[in-house]
């Protein structure tokens, strides 16, 4: 089963990588650009019996590994 | 208006990041991963008139800055 794992900044942190690619969009011209946040996403093949057991096993190792918790939210999707 | 980027290492492409990030959730025991692929995504906020304007900036800039068409394919959300 895909599981997809969305990983940000919480909005209350600096991403300064964010500022950078901002920058570079204003220079190339896009300055209808207002801000860009980056972030991660993780693509999981999961061998699980249920959409629910896939989900609550991608929030277990997003919350144990492939986030941050304190400067860094997650949403998954299953499916 | 809001628009996401979501650019990953198109499926021919070798994920050595991903395969280390398999390794380290089947060393947390987590067995039932079988793989794992690892993508960006931006958040970016843009100013436009219409939905379709702002996906077609956000293309045009996948297309150019944020992405590397070589080895990654990308996919646009607006709203």
């Amino acid at each position: 089963m895909k599981a997809k794992v969305y990983v940000a900044l919480k909005p209350s942190i600096l991403d300064p990588q964010g500022k950078t690619i901002t920058g570079a969009l204003h220079a190339l011209g896009y300055d209808a650009v207002r801000e860009v946040r980056q972030g991660k996403y993780f693509e999981l093949d999961i061998d699980a019996a249920s959409v629910d057991q896939a989900r609550s096993l991608a929030r277990e190792m997003a919350d144990r590994l492939l986030s941050n918790p304190v400067i860094e939210s997650y949403r998954v999707e299953v499916g």
